[in-house]
This record gives C-alpha cells, sequence and structure tokens, in this order.
C-alpha cells in the first residue's frame, strides 16, 4: 500500500436527487459515517470525504466526532476510532477537490459510482490495472445518497464505474445500500 | 438465477462471543436487517435467516418487518419491501437449519465467513467454481456478530470462507462492519 497514489472516497449529500427528480440536499446518517469510514480504512484510502453544506450536519457530525476522539474510545474500540480519524466533513464537493489538488499538485480524476447505467463507464479490472501499473494521479471516488447524484454534478466528472450487479445482471433487483455498495467497490478496485 | 441450488444467508446472534470472549447474545439492529436484505436480495439468495434466541428481539423485529409489510409501504418502497420479505426471522441455528434440509431434502453445507484467520479455509474463487460446476448442495452462509462465533458453534461449520482482506492483507487493519463484510463476500461469490 505504501507507494499507490493518493485515493479519496466520498459520500455527497448535495447536489442529488429525490425520487421526484427534484434537486435536494440528503441527511447525513450515523451509520453511514462508521461503515464507510470502516471500509475506505480497510482498503487503504486517504480519507473520507463526508460532503454537505448544512450548518446543522456539521455541528452533529463534528459532536459524534468528537465523542469518538476522547481517550476512553480510543482504548475501547481503537480500530473504530482509526477509522473514523480518517473522515474529513467539508462543505462543498469544490473545497474536497481543491485541497486534494493541493496536497498532489494535480487535480484528482473524479470516478463516479453509480446504480443508473451510463453511457460511458469503465469496468473495474481497467481501473484496477491503472494501480497495478503504477498510476499516479490521485482518484477521487464518489458515492451518491438519495437516488442519485443531480444532472448539474455530471460536469464534476472525468469517469463512471459501471454499476454493482448481482448474479441476475442489468433488469434484476439492484438496490444495494449505498454502504453495502461502497464496500464492494473498494473491494472490487483494491481486495486481495 | 433461475437454476442455481438454493443460497441461505444468516446472521447469527448466539452463540457469540464478546470482546474479553464471553458467550454472549448480541443485539439485532436495524440496519443489520435493511442493509444485509438488499443485499442478499441483489445477489440472489432464498432467503435471510436472522437467528436470536431473545424473545423480545423477535417482537421488536415483527413490529419492524410487519410496519414494511402495509401495503403504503409496498408503495412507496418497493426495493425494500421486497427485500425484506426474505428475512426470516428464527430462535435457533438449528431450526433454521432444519427448515432448509426439509426443503432441499438435504442439510446445507455450512460456510462459515470469519475476520479472524482459521487453519482450513476455502477462497472465494474455489467456491465460485463449484457454482459455475453446477454445484447442487444447498449453501448456508453464516456471519458472525459481536467478536465472532463462539468455539461451541464450529461443530456446525463445515467450511470456513477466507477473511476478506484489503490491499494491506494479513496484519493489516480489518475492522468492516458486518453489513459491509456480508456485502463484499456476496459479490465476491455471485457478483459479475
Amino acid at each position: 500500500m505504501s507507494a499507490r497514489t493518493g485515493v479519496y472516497v466520498m459520500l455527497l449529500h448535495y447536489p442529488m436527487v429525490n425520487r421526484r427528480g427534484e434537486v435536494v440536499t440528503t441527511a447525513v446518517t450515523n451509520l453511514d459515517l462508521h461503515d464507510i469510514a470502516r471500509s475506505a480504512r480497510t482498503y487503504g484510502c486517504d480519507a473520507y470525504y463526508v460532503v454537505t453544506p448544512i450548518e446543522d450536519q456539521h455541528a452533529l457530525l463534528n459532536r459524534i466526532l468528537g465523542h469518538w476522539a476522547h481517550p476512553e474510545s480510543a482504548e475501547g474500540h481503537p480500530d473504530r476510532v482509526s477509522a473514523l480519524g480518517r473522515i474529513r466533513l467539508r462543505h462543498t464537493f469544490a473545497e474536497a477537490k481543491a485541497e486534494i489538488t493541493a496536497l498532489h499538485g494535480e487535480p484528482p480524476e473524479v470516478v463516479l459510482t453509480d446504480a443508473r447505467p451510463h453511457g460511458k463507464s469503465s469496468t473495474y479490472a481497467e481501473l484496477r490495472a491503472e494501480f497495478a501499473q503504477g498510476r499516479t494521479r490521485p482518484l477521487l471516488i464518489v458515492f451518491g445518497t438519495g437516488w442519485g447524484t443531480a444532472p448539474e454534478f455530471n460536469q464534476e466528472v472525468d469517469r463512471v464505474l459501471a454499476p454493482v450487479y448481482g448474479p441476475g445482471g442489468p433488469g434484476a433487483y439492484n438496490h444495494l445500500s449505498v454502504r453495502a455498495a461502497a464496500a464492494i467497490v473498494l473491494d472490487r478496485l483494491f481486495g486481495v
């Protein structure tokens, strides 16, 4: 893992669409923090960005993260603390992207994972092969919430990863939770 | 998926161990129901057994599942209802196993997935190959809770699946949630 270029995971709460296609901000959930932080940590990601513009949600999340930053938490649940320590709470996608760009000297490639099929999408094997071949450009893997990212977000996306399918393939039941989808995508890209 | 033999997922809450190695019954959580039900449904499993001996937990779970069985739920969230409909709440491992045995005319092979390494364990590729070759014996994939299954459960286990590792391999951080682990294991076995 040591020599790998930067890999970042992001859970985006705006701009999303709801089931009627309206642009909305979705709510952050405690378990999305924990589960995806643990998966990101297990698969060696550098940081897990949680993005929401809502100040109240920042206050809530900072309270949750503050609880886990207490020394007693580190003693009782070192694995939780170690995973949650990689969470970076930010207000906008642009802010997170600028931060990664400043750190690496070049903007990350933004890869969107989406349960909806897109015209052009990469396979997991393609992306995996790039890492095997010593890819240097940082990667930012974006997971959406609600009913997916709003169309206006498409301009930020460099590449779309093919949807995760079960044995039924496209058209069959495909309603994984974002926690499950994130785990599967990271395993497909970086699992051994 | 039509021709595949029976595949069952189980989330076991007893007999588990806690962090001190004591045998305990763990608590059922609402999100374990939802997330693993959705993953099990996506990957074509026949049923998702949730096993706990505690009557209070059965009452709670039946109330949750009852909520989702209302017609309004089916209208607003058909994908949730369809996934939760495959949950079978049982008191003991033996009860669930007997049910599968009766249905298929032979006992299922019991496969334990465990974050702890075991002496003899199968790879995902081995099990996947068996299905590709037309395996007929039903399969029961058991996921533990807490700090894993108690030693007394070992006698029920026919096979252990190798732990899921990130790029750091054995010895590196490996603390996936059971929801994430279940998703990854099902994807490794049945994803396309």
